[in-house]
């Protein structure tokens, strides 16, 4: 008998977006056996000072006989460690003027899987009736596309472009088709801040409008490169804690992402709901990893550990790709996303005629991988031109691999430009 | 405004089963200045030899410098670490005559999440229909009624009684509803085997003819108290392995409960799929408990040392329960399941008319915690009388506190069969 999926499992194992992509640079990396350049990873760079810190932890909790023991060898409660949510609770409290209880706090085994919980708590149908997920801020992390169960669609909205100089641009949010009514049937709302692909950062008047449209229904704020760490946006940004925004955070862009410890701080009954769902999906979250993110919190500065050692690794990487696509683009038309954080940078080529994925294959015959931008633009019409025409670059390389990357990158583009095809394929 | 969960949300954050009782053992433990005995929990208890297999892996995975900073600084594939899968794939394969490759193996953060994305899955509804979730080995564990999002009900399966003794009995698998109709509409079944909570061990033969009548639906066993590890079986019994049956295994239950370590074993479809899920639910289960479970696996002897310390130690939990039950309750009618192996005592008493609930709450106030059967019965009638007639003790205390908590237990009982109402409350 062919194994037999039910409708919404289908959903949920389709390999769909970036996960399609990485599938196939993994199979191409492991077969090959030419050298590919891959600046299509999410994998964060190891950064010599942040691993210096969990592994001073790690020493250090050997020592602490009983705690070790308690981690090891006893199940927990669902909603975290209780060292790392009074961790928590404090850091929080104490750096962005809260008072936070335990109750406010979820620590999950990192942040994808809250967002997991999410799409399926508040998205989906409510007696018959649809609730939306909203994603707002697009290009936006492509896993929120795939996280959902029911056979809903997700509402995307196309931002707007803003020419900032030759060789740069601006999405803005366009808020336009968010309205009153829309606004009732959306069950949950995703973003990311500093965005995973753009880099873009949100600004708290964006965030409050936002907030105020959603009339209550949860609007969750993706962290995971932002304040206070890992700290990699370029303006001193805050997260913005509000009822209704419940912030995610988490420890894997730190040096630390093997050991999947998601935070997510929010109002009691939405934080409650995320826990309850915790409780029958994974019962909790290991704690190993959560010892030593307590210990990490409450002994070191993350903050000032990410400043010193991320923020500025991606600065520098950022500042060598622009410089890089300026040479090898010279007299083409492209344009970088603005500079405001995270580990990527996003190029857009208004002129292409051929589409991202097949750019994507052409680069890959010659040796490099990007990602396709247009798995990052879910819930939109794909008929749109703009959607086709960008990639996402990852800056979690090497000097030399950027360099290489980029200077392969654009003879392909070149040449595909130049086409008068405007196509390769 | 109020927030508003989707109907599956619903469904999931529901506290029902053991969790109800859990939640309200907490609230009491917490409360409480009286000392109250916890006969209730599923926390296993501390094994100074298991712990320090635990511990010395702890400082060995600190030597590998290579390994360590790879658990932790990075992204892994969402199967599972390679290492820990190859450990798997030969321990499994030399000891049980397979020949196993990474396809056959997901590794998740527990084995609660396997039964969590099987029930997701494979049972709800496709095209419309109906795909049950069949638990044929009822009484079984609660956590399976709870994993499922869709409104499709559990079909459970009464089983038959067998007195072996005057006061034990043994439950006989009883599968005349299972017939052909009905196998077309399950899309999985799971068990538990030894079950928790009774105990009882599924036969070869019993798995068999269960394979049989499913068609090729996958079957789920869950070896959680089984063999190779932690082997709290008193009997020499082996997972079988066949196309159609996916065997779970589990860290949890031999010192490492806080690590979250589950493993699953079977054909490369249904794994497959598994797989795929965990990646969107929260991309791959964390790494330094996966390196220590793959060092353990390949340093040390799992199941020597499970026979040596936890077998050794739940046997004597086991005689000692069954000879305070028959000193505190002598002349009453009482039943104990046969002891086949786990880490519970099962407690059935037939003439009594209050409900399990009843004696729970009256137990409580006397200062003892057992867990109402009724919870381990999901799918059947619930005017059934004999579901509300039963107990589970936990042996997961020390002697004394098992003397105690059956000694106070048996009162609550004699008082409550003594009593002309049938009811106290």
């Amino acid at each position: 008998m062919t194994l037999k999926l039910v409708d919404s499992g289908k959903r949920i194992v389709k390999l769909t977006g970036v996960r399609s992509i990485m599938a196939d640079i993994q199979k191409a990396m492991e077969g090959g056996t030419a050298k590919i350049i891959n600046l299509g990873a999410g994998n964060p760079v190891a950064i010599k000072g942040m691993s210096e810190v969990w592994e001073r932890q790690y020493k250090a909790l050997m020592t602490q006989t009983e705690l070790f023991m308690n981690c090891m060898g006893r199940y927990n409660q669902t909603r975290g460690l209780p060292m790392l949510l009074d961790a928590i609770c404090e850091y929080f409290s104490e750096n962005f003027g809260l008072s936070l209880s335990r109750n406010n706090v979820l620590v999950s085994p990192g942040s994808q899987s809250i967002y997991f919980y999410a799409a399926n708590l508040f998205t989906g149908r409510l007696a018959g009736e649809p609730r939306h997920l909203l994603l707002p801020n697009l290009p936006d992390y492509t896993g929120y596309g795939g996280v959902g169960m029911s056979d809903v669609p997700i509402i995307g909205c196309m931002p707007t472009i803003e020419q900032k100089s030759q060789h740069t641009f601006k999405y803005q949010l366009n808020l336009d088709s968010v309205d009153s009514d829309l606004c009732q049937s959306v069950g949950a709302t995703f973003l990311s801040s500093p965005c995973n692909p753009t880099g873009r950062i949100i600004s708290e008047e964006e965030l409050l409008i936002l907030h105020h449209k959603l009339q209550g229904s949860p609007l969750f704020v993706d962290n995971a490169y932002g304040n206070p760490f890992p700290s990699v946006c370029f303006s001193e940004v805050n997260p913005v804690f509000k009822p209704g925004i419940v912030n995610t955070f988490s420890l894997s862009k730190v040096g630390f992402p093997g050991e999947r410890v998601g935070i997510a701080i929010g109002s009691e009954d939405v934080i409650g709901e995320l826990c309850a769902m915790q409780s029958n999906a994974c019962i909790h979250g290991a704690l190993l990893g959560q010892a030593l993110a307590a210990m990490a919190i409450n002994a070191e500065d993350l903050r000032a550990a990410s400043v010193a050692y991320i923020r500025s690794y991606y600065q520098k990487m950022h500042a060598l790709a622009a410089q890089l696509f300026s040479h090898y683009l010279a007299d083409h038309d492209y344009f970088l996303h603005e500079v405001e954080g995270g580990m990527f940078t996003w190029l857009w080529l208004p002129t292409l005629k051929a589409s991202d994925l097949e750019v994507y294959e052409a680069a890959k015959q010659k040796g490099v991988f990007v990602v396709p931008g247009s798995v990052f633009f879910s819930g939109v019409d794909r008929n749109d031109a703009h959607i086709h025409q960008c990639f996402r670059i990852s800056l979690t390389c090497t000097e030399s691999e950027l360099e290489s990357g980029i200077k392969l990158l654009s003879k392909v583009i070149i040449d595909i430009l130049d086409s008068d095809r405007g196509t390769i394929i």
